[in-house]
């Protein structure tokens, strides 16, 4: 099975991947957790990984990732996903500990295991470009990259970039040009799997659990503040790589050369498919099967606790 | 009625947008014609729009635009439209005489008749450009500008830029920037008008005019590159000016804060709608009604000799 | 004699050169005076220029420049040169009065004039780079363009950037890579002619005149401002280009290929002089005769009204 | 004794620095020696750093740092350094090992020993940027940083890049912000320690040993290289920061604010010293004592095998 390192900025998206990441535990292995600066500065979204881990019994490490971006200023999405990073549902007291810090286990765990492990990203790039970096052993020991990051169909922070490239565009440009195999989901296939009010319905409806619980205090706020600030139901952004690891067929790709401004200041962090370039770096996923995507989900929700 | 100068680049949809000005003169009244460099150097330009202006009975004088954009190295479409920028039709020896430099006419035409005339745009912003800094009277003499350029929806000629800016982006964010009332046609709304096998058959079946034989040579010749280059037929891009200035009808339009790229190099002269800000420089086209522009085409066809 | 337009933003540098120009013209013809924006607004400029072209009887006209930068937002430098640009002196009513667009006039003039006319610019390149996009055949009519504007030996407005080539970068590229033979004296050369208590001390006991009073109250605030905002001396930087017209043999230069810089931040408005390159533009005063240029402008006070 | 970690990339300076670093051992304690790609391609500095840790009896381990900048695409000097990286001298069969990982080992080192470690950087800026950003706790620890990079009096590499800051400026920029105390030899005071003839001389005069001969090997190369690509005799760029610790006093600081440009293309990796910045990041060595450096140079001469 696929050893994943998933790399996450809870963030109520992120939430919900890692739940169907328990949830779809039978297709892949999950081997640790690295909670990374972004949606909040990287103390509060560790406590919102160690709570979610506790929550759903994950049952694997948790490790300390980035506090700031490689070069620009650190921004977050406070707005968006609260003072906490994950407002809406509260936790009870985390008996859960840090194991440490999250680039030095990736980089031993990758160039240990060459061939065996898929990085997961679903956050600022920064842990990843670091450890690109650190050591030239892990670029070709990593099986393949899969993030959630990127746009060419418009921002969501600005009027031109997604939130986890523009985080740190320098990182993101690093990775798309890694030389890995990479599988990227950004903005023009996340927005196709939205929330609805049908989807909550059918959560409402269902058996009652601790995650339940959770799931819809976090939605309630998500859903709220994406009114506010997006016009617009949330979008499922992180998990689509979750459920691209239980059912490859839901996605359609493109292979296509993507490549992050770094130069402009209008489309700082925006990221380019290069039409004409024969440097095919990225499988992007351009069009996702809702249905399968949500029935998916729902299979996960059963499966938790 | 509106009086027009109009600069333009032919090109072949520049052509078009030349012969519906005259079978639709009844709507507005077109002072001169200028040639600008674009779609060819302007020599090239200015050859065709003497010949276009011949067999159209334009009778407007024609002047010389600029010859080259403010500071970027120019660029030609000489893929697009063919080695003299309007391959396709053969002209008879031309008659007509080019009036003189286009940016002087223009200072004294609009200055001296404050709040009469509008300025269409169909090719690089460089005339626009240049006439709204040689003189602070010129811009607040204008009735509006109608411009052809930009793009939010990926580019014509590079992955994200648009023709008529990418060739002078400079000028165009003079232009946007001028405070002048501002119309914009970009490749949003100009590819939704298409021409199509259909549109070439109806006009195949109308009525034989000098015009119309060089009307079909011209598409051939358009159709082919496109498909060659584009991978598709060829859009109305020009012709939507004259066509909005005949009936305002056919398009739907949002207020938008336009600026063009000139920081990036993987941006370098796209166009972005700022989102979040309060400048709303620009009236952007962003819905055509196609049959009512196709209508609009065929009631100047049948004018024209 | 070498006929000169003189385009300036007085500005007490300016007002130096102005006098220079009046008193030094055994050795060209000045045609006429072009107040442009930089130091300060353009109407003020103006109203300097026409206060001086009084006191100095210079008897040419004085035409109005341009009022903004081609892109960039205006800058001025008023905490150097003060509230009205050219604090200090007093000056009676004016009796002049503008004779018209600068940019319509020197079009003109240098076209009609094929290889007579020299261009001098000591502010902002706006008005120069306007006429050189406005008609094709201004720069070949143009004998030679003379400017103050650029270093490579750090900034007076940012730590990197000149004021004249800061103001409007863009202007000054297009004048850089206009094709025109071009003498530039930058900070390089023009910081080492240094205005000093000696040469102050010996005006004082020269014989009174109206513009000896002018110059020692213009002085007087220029000393001051730019011991509190630079730290030193005033430097004669606009009035070099006056007196290398009076004496090429002042100053010693190299040939260099000058390009200013329009994508930074850090750097936006600096030039550079690319070592490697074999595109010769520009010929850069790198030295000065002190006591060569006093002696020039002890010569000229003693000719000024 | 202050505890140094050498990152360095030789090189015919930095093999001068190597020397200089053991023979003038008992003003700090080499811990250990990185060596980064640079003046050639990483597997080239190994083998040289190997070389002359053999030669030199070094006796500290030497580990491998970074084969590639952060972002850019890798530049050598080539020209400069030779094919190898160090031409001139020949070495003996090299029974030394690298030790591995010089960035984990150096993130190990410094975390584990807080305030004990200078990290000296002489090459580009890579390792130190990765170490930095590896773990929130590297910066912290460190005591200070060395390095050789950076100019404000024009590049040896582009018109405004000095080399190191060039090779990688993105890292640079991670370095001057990172909060560390930093003192920093740049092009403004390495120009200053020129090599001579006289300098040879006296070499050449001296007692035999092994070093001697593969210095005046290696320095004849270097001063034909630099003779023929920079005009000039060649600098002591990277042994300033060896003399500085041996000798604080040979170098007069000012305290600045140091910014690498990352936007532009004709300033790419050109620093800036931020005039009113009240950020003072750098403590920069501008002006040396020539003669306390080359006194140096001969009493650790003197101590070498």
């Amino acid at each position: 099975m696929e050893r994943i390192i998933f790399d996450c900025d809870p963030g109520h998206d992120d939430a919900v991947a890692l739940a169907m990441a328990k949830g779809l535990s039978e297709y892949f292995k999950l081997e640790a957790v690295i909670a990374t600066y972004g949606n909040q500065i990287r103390e509060k979204t560790l406590t919102n990984t160690l709570n979610l881990a506790q929550a759903l019994n994950l049952d694997v490490p948790v490790y300390a990732g980035s506090v700031a971006p490689l070069i620009r200023e650190r921004v977050v999405a406070g707005n968006i996903h609260g003072e906490n990073g994950l407002a809406g549902p509260v936790f009870p007291e985390c008996r859960l500990k840090c194991a440490g810090n999250g680039i030095t286990y990736a980089l031993d765990t990758v160039i240990n295991n060459p061939g065996e492990i898929t990085f997961v990203s679903v956050g600022p790039f920064t842990d990843l470009a670091v450890c690109l970096k650190a050591d030239p052993r892990f670029a070709p020991s990593l099986k393949r990259i899969i993030v959630m990051g990127g746009s060419t169909c418009g921002g969501n922070v600005t009027s031109t970039a997604e939130f986890n490239v523009y985080a740190d565009p320098e990182a993101a440009q690093i990775v798309f040009n890694s030389g890995v195999e990479i599988v990227q989901f950004g903005l023009d296939v996340t927005l196709q799997v939205m929330l609805s009010e049908e989807i909550l319905e059918k959560v409402r409806a269902s058996k009652e659990t601790n995650y339940k619980s959770i799931f819809l205090a976090s939605m309630e706020y998500y859903v709220k503040s994406c009114k506010e600030f997006i016009h617009d139901y949330p979008a499922m952004h992180d998990p689509c790589t979750i459920a691209y690891l239980a059912d490859p067929t839901i996605f359609k790709f493109i292979e296509t050369d993507v490549e992050v401004d770094l130069k402009s200041t209008l489309h700082y962090g925006a990221t380019v498919d290069l039409r004409e370039s024969i440097n095919k770096n990225v499988k992007k996923a351009i069009k996702a099967d809702i249905k399968k995507f949500w029935d998916l989900f729902f299979k996960a929700l059963e499966k938790l606790p």
